[in-house]
């Protein structure tokens, strides 16, 4: 058998007395002199951060940490109150919901932009091929539409105005406002850019691969998932939730009748 | 049926053009005006965030954020190996590590701190008793000792250094520095106070409850194990590891005689 | 540094054209010879399953595989919703419930019973003994009480049973029913055996260890969540689970003044 | 706002003397006189199951209970070692492994089979022209192939006998193997039709959906992996592999420089 490569890996090492993250000292270098935002984006993407990088990823986290009881936080809650003993695992179940259907719109968003920006047809073009691709095959266009902020996600703009104010080229930025331009257009009304959206162009603009997106909105849900839990043990929410979904979505198969036959008066209370 | 009280949440609520986390306008007050950590204590903790809790709180998460190819880690790379097409299980994965062994003696070693601040005994009479306690039930002394770093871990005296640079009381500090003489005392030998243990101590300082430290480890690690799958994507290690495990872990069960007798030579070259 | 020595495994191996689990050669001893059930009895307990083993692990996997519309079931269902590229991932978020608070009780309650049992009391005043330092500190006695079954959880005297049918000894059976007569004496009123504690006496047996009972909730329940699925592709739940929650677990916070303040109308409509 | 459509569920009932599974009484109809797998298969697929249903899911399920030290199983041993207070989150860490890389296999190879038995085209005309398109996309044959198992993974005509003996028609086991022809013919060598690919034929000769088949690897693999875990519990296996990973997947970034500088012997002995 020919000797295989062993691999390496860049993120960590020590000695009996320090420790490096990637090429820094972790204590001399790194602890009081960063903040976690600083530190993250250095670790994740190989590279000394930049003002851009902090700012936007910050405003990126914020945007993405919380949006109320949805389902990562339910799932977490109630996975929190079945195993309060290891709250790691409530995290992990309501980032579980971190996927295809409210995130990985991210991902296929900026892909889209990207074709727009790298391609040789004038953006415009692009634009309109696109939506009329999307249109016709029924397909949902990533990034645009929320189903609670009309008409505007009020997240949006204020993510490009931090990316503007700290010097990205814009260019996928433009891009997804031509897109938005040709989505009013084809649809004769106004469709919100999304947070999903809005962070897809201005991480593009600082250079995150698509594929690693989606890591940013687990570590800012990450927080916002212990919030959760710092509340259900205040305010425990779990078994409401759980008597308002055993009423709300009842039973309806066939073993209600021998139920009803029997007089026999069907549980709880 | 007596009316139920319902639960009521103050994380989150929205209008059509406005979000707030807890009582703040998040586009308005929040992004592009602090930290994700402030955004995070502040929401996590119910408080606005002050200086020494912001500085507190980045180290530690620094301090988390990583710590090479651990169990967390693998499990990160594996289970993104495996199922590609979802970066957050993944990332569950790893974090459904962080456990009683390696962080939860974050929560037991902050109780014990708690019990030397808060009780009537002398300090360092409690710590003795403490250590005597531990060692009469063979029970591990929960923030003391690492297997890699000695004879002291880096990252305690500069967690120390931080949260007294911060301002902290420092009653906590103070109460593990004294039970680290008491350990000393009695084993006749130095053993370190951990990453964990520091931790516990300047938690402590800023009131963070013990139930909820170990979210604080989720967050930061979050972090982390997005970086290990960055790299995963870059340099994969997830065949290697598995290689490596069913070389060096291998079968030794009865069916070995059965094979050996039909002259069958054993799989995967 | 001392070699160190080497773990091996005795579940499975492999040549180029067999597989082994355990000692058994998987396509001509089991496949097509035994149930799901006797093959995991014998991988997870080693030994061969007797008839006992099949009839009580067959019957337990029964009675743990569902129960409606749990916190299990709603964390998949919504898991489902937010990631339906991972499948595996929503079984996963619901597994995460089969925790301390449902179902660790089994554990707990069955080193109760093995204390009367192996112990030098006579059963009846180790019962009283039991239930007496329960109620002194006020702990759960676990095993015992639903809020769903009264007078009694229909599970467990059909798993007594099926078991007494199979020949077991029937220490166990007689040590929770002596510990029931104990708990209704004391708290002068009936308190049913659950199905936990009835799983707990059953399994223990035919010598199940407490630390791996867990393991058939998980595995059982695993079946039910597959089965949530399923009817969630037909009849989707998780939109309007998240809809009763966002409605009756309102947002209280002081928020809630600036917003009625700007007669802004407070979205989702 | 208009009335929303309350959905409802079928999978379960109860009254405070019975529980319903779907249409049946669990105590009185259930337990005792079915297996797990005859349950498991009422309940996911909504029918009464055939003797054919049970012999093939049976078989499949011990097909992918087991298949020694995979990713999988280490991410559950590793879990289990840092948070063995949570046998449920060791079970779920490893499952978050049942993905698209190994697994997922299954549901893309049923679609292709699905095509050639409901088609139009003669079924060596679909096989052939399948081929030439993943060939020329470059993409692998969903089914094909076993880096362990040669010239024939043997699960899969075990699956292909147990099936026809229990009198199935046979139209996806014979779509499988014109393809598998088609396959030899193209590459000019034989590749094995491998479980996951024979796992495909076999449901889909019984009429599971293919968006449901990894439910049932779900299942088996939860069996394999309690195992796993009762394994671990007796010979340890996880600080071995955490050991032989951070050995051989050593650390090569520029710190290490510094380090050596030091004449800082860098840790772990």
């Amino acid at each position: 058998m020919a000797e295989k490569i062993k691999p390496t890996q860049k993120l960590a090492t020590h000695t009996l007395t320090d420790l490096y993250y990637r090429d820094q000292n972790l204590v001399t270098d790194m602890m009081g002199k960063m903040s976690f935002t600083e530190a993250m984006i250095g670790h994740i993407l190989n590279r000394t951060p930049t003002a851009a990088d902090v700012a936007i990823i910050d405003a990126v986290l914020l945007a993405l940490m919380e949006h109320g009881l949805t389902p990562s936080a339910v799932a977490t809650r109630l996975t929190y109150h079945s195993a309060p003993e290891a709250l790691q695992a409530a995290v992990a179940a309501g980032l579980l919901n971190v996927g295809s259907t409210f995130v990985g719109t991210m991902e296929n968003c900026s892909k889209l932009l990207r074709e727009m920006v790298e391609g040789t047809e004038p953006m415009d073009t692009a634009a309109k091929r696109i939506v009329a691709e999307h249109r016709a095959q029924r397909k949902h266009l990533p990034g645009f539409g929320h189903h609670l902020h009309k008409p505007d996600d009020p997240r949006t703009p204020k993510l490009f105005e931090i990316a503007r104010a700290n010097g990205v080229r814009g260019d996928y930025i433009r891009a997804i406002e031509v897109l938005s331009q040709a989505v009013d257009d084809s649809f004769g009304k106004h469709l919100t850019i999304n947070a999903t959206g809005g962070t897809a162009a201005v991480l593009s603009e600082i250079g995150i691969p698509p594929e690693i997106m989606r890591g940013f909105a687990v570590i800012a849900r990450a927080a916002g998932l212990v919030a959760h839990i710092a509340e259900e043990r205040e305010v425990p929410t779990a078994r409401t939730i759980w008597d308002l979904v055993e009423e709300e979505i009842p039973y309806a198969g066939n073993a209600l009748e021998d139920i009803l036959d029997d007089g026999n008066d069907g549980g709880d209370d």
